[in-house]
């Protein structure tokens, strides 16, 4: 459902594996988004008035404010032409399809959210720099961390590629382990990036008044004056990028990060039962020595 | 500045140490919230816009919507009567009273947000009932660490007062460094909990429709029905109740529990400077049968 | 156990809650250390052998280098006086006096610990002076951590005695809950602060030859020229406190932290079930707006 | 000097960028480990009496004991063949040779201790079913953090390769960005599968009697008996995987983490320096809405 309300077609698919009883349901296939039958019920965002109103300082993107959002979609008896169908009652390949979806979904999580976080450590270096504290070695410190875990991150998603593997049919799948850790570790770094992002920032990012009262005849000069940092970098610049900060560390992002391509513990199902145990017993035995003839895991 | 727009009076006080040149500075006093001379720009908090629309289930908040929020207070020539002057130029006190006042402070957010983490306790695991996923082992073990994390910020704000002293003029005076390692747990245990609290949720409450679209004819029973939970518990309790989280886990909440009461780097300058390391440099030195005659500390 | 070795005499407890068919385990009694069918066998603990060598610098201990450690006590036949029995078969009461003594062994881990972590710190200070770190940013931020954890725990102990309750006989009880707090909290703390020591300790530690190697003849010299660190401070002294951090950072230590006083997830049950949700959950559903009339916990 | 007395040639080169007045140490050379005037001092280790006295079981590497260590390596007036220089005062080589030397040797730390790791995650998968333990949820997560993390080590590992580069003289060099973010996880990640191995593992470790004693007429049988596990598995085998559990997640093994192929700072330090916050910064400024025409990045 993700960017769907953009979207010319949409794509559906299962959500789970499924056995012959729910033969109904291994549809997979493309509609366009406009199909009679289709309902879309668009979702609160965080301060998303913000960006109804237009005011695109106060929405953190002013050049991108108007576009973005879930939606839950319902379907009622809607024809999909048979072209456009992939699936279409063979439950047995309804698993697979899931989990090599989910694969590259949470694969490409880890690039996604690297770009995420490296504008995030731009906007908070470059706000540091207006408020005068960019050369504070606690500062460098926590920028510092956030470069390294968006560069684990990415070295996470490289890595799910880099072990991929051709398929018969010529197309590539990325190493599913290394998918899963790659989007475990965005349910967490994206919190702490986020963290340090804001305590960087300063608490004025809690208390900064509206674009209307800074443009305001009243109160304008009032914000501009109190709201001022270093010589040379403007009043509004410093407010923009605070802006910025706070579309990017709370709300719907942080929880996007969190459940996108599949919560938390889907992610940690998968990689235990990846985890070939029983050879890491072979190998801790061999090194222990202690015979093999192993007994089957029962972890 | 916190919660002055509720207040009748408002007191005022420097925010560091003074030296002699700066006695204009050296100012405690109290001013009535509407004295002449003052203007206040409030500022904008996550999701206001909910709140001042008087949509209540989507503010998180319904029975307190309407209060609360930080202001930029602005004095432009303001006079105070004499007998609301507490400190007038003695700058050998500001820094003491700083000191002091930001310890209370600091002492008192353990016990503030220990009680905003029970609260976010108690509405992710009606949240994971309703949503029958409370009996799992991986949402026990989360709500298990928000409770562990509540509690051990609750035990360090009851030892700041536990390790208290009477002055002479017979107030309480609290520990200084509890005081500040409570306030720095503070400003990880809310992101922390806050991430837990958004693991045991799930995704719905990134793309929960506004509650004019639940209340719509056209679209109501739609959002009522794909919304719904376990039977027992009505779709709306449900919707009500992740809007509580949404509202407890970002934006504005954490940033004031960031900065509030001095921002993380303030509290560690603290913790070092009132370590006593040239003591624990004794013990250690003893254990290690190296001779005292201590150098003096240099770190 | 713990210290069992060096007692007169030693108590004996269940170590479960009991049920009537288990009344012959359902004892409570003293016993003379070396009482007629005792068997000590005592356990290796980390590098033992430096001690019984009477290495006593690489024992890191030199003046208590020769004390402590663990035993199996396997109890064959042994007499146990009438005076000395305090539970004898009522098991009524077995789960209560387990829990009991958990407890109030849990809270004083705390206070032992922060012990631990003061005498850790003063000693990786010591050793940064000694190596000319000590004023390196990064250096003072990562002892600040160590002084913010030792104080953490010590906070949760204070409390757990502060928030305790008088028993009718005129003992006191510690806060249950807050017992496990602390304790959970060592089982993680002693860890991180073993890291940061070692982290500013440097990689020495564990290239660092043998005492008998520094008293020498043929080598002495070299050992003495090559771990020489800043002037004043003799080389001998930066021997002994980098084995003194060694002994605490590693081996039995971090075992007993972990497991002493009852293990981590015997913590963890007890703090979900004294987390009192059904409270929780009222609190946050008053703040919703959701009508209590609660259901049961179920989670 | 890692691996130095099992080699038949040892490498020397600076540790450091040098200037021009330091050209006598701008040395690259091999030398055979017997040549004359070379001593090595051989460091103490972990429990490495153990070894010393060829008690097989308790050194935890029954097949491997006698091997490894580290020594402090002191040269007296070696010769070293012409042939045998690499770099002989060029002072401008000697930071690149060091950079790019610590790059491939930190890259390469990602994956030896991915190694490590895993089987430290079957030692402790192998632990839990002889004691029984291996079913429980709490035990299940457990194992899974600590394939999640050997598994996102790996990937660094992997991706400092995939994106290294070819030289001119057709040899290939690592991704230096990521090389570093590899070692600086390998500070971090061994301790944390360190301590989840030794909650896993159990306090046994830290009561376990020596092998000596198990072997004993007098208390062997006591040993056999108290240390069993579930049936099928031998006592024996227990205590060994036991010992296997001490070694690897204590003492040398955990200092060497840390600072071999560099002390944590180290790697931070190139982090940053490596993180182009230039561009990051104009991609925030991209976003927010600000002019570029950027100020010089003054972090």
């Amino acid at each position: 459902m993700t960017g769907a309300v953009n979207s010319h077609e949409i794509l559906v698919m299962p959500t789970t594996a499924l056995d012959e009883k729910s033969a109904d349901y291994a549809i997979v296939c493309a509609i366009p988004i406009d199909a009679k039958g289709i309902t879309m019920i668009f979702g609160r965002q965080a301060n998303d008035d913000r960006r109804d109103k237009m005011e695109r300082i106060d929405s953190g993107k002013p050049r991108f404010a108007a576009v973005g959002g879930e939606a839950v979609i319902v379907f009622d008896d809607v024809f999909v032409p048979h072209e456009k169908i992939f699936l279409n009652g063979e439950t047995e390949f309804a698993g697979a399809i899931v989990y090599r979806f989910a694969a590259h979904h949470r694969a490409n999580y880890g690039a996604c959210k690297t770009g995420l976080m490296d504008v995030l450590t731009g906007a908070v270096s470059y706000l540091a720099q207006a408020q005068g504290t960019a050369r504070a070695s606690h500062i460098k410190e926590k920028v510092t961390e956030m470069i390294h875990l968006s560069e684990t991150l990415y070295s996470s998603s490289i890595a799910t590629s880099a072990e991929g593997w051709r398929t018969p049919s010529g197309g590539y799948m990325v190493d599913t382990m290394l998918a899963n850790v790659c989007k475990q570790n965005v349910t967490r770094f994206h919190f702490e990036v986020a963290r340090l992002a804001l305590d960087i920032a300063g608490g004025f990012i809690a208390t900064l008044p509206s674009e209307l009262d800074m443009k305001s005849e009243e109160v304008g000069h009032l914000v501009k004056k109190y709201f001022s940092g270093v010589e040379g970098i403007p009043v509004e610049d410093r407010i923009k990028i605070g802006r910025l900060i706070e579309a990017m560390t709370g709300g719907t992002a942080l929880v996007e990060s969190m459940h996108g391509a599949g919560s938390p513990q889907a992610q940690r199902v998968m990689i235990f039962r990846e985890g070939d145990l029983a050879n890491k017993i072979k190998l801790a035995k061999s090194l222990a020595g202690i015979r093999q003839k192993a007994k089957g895991v029962q972890i």
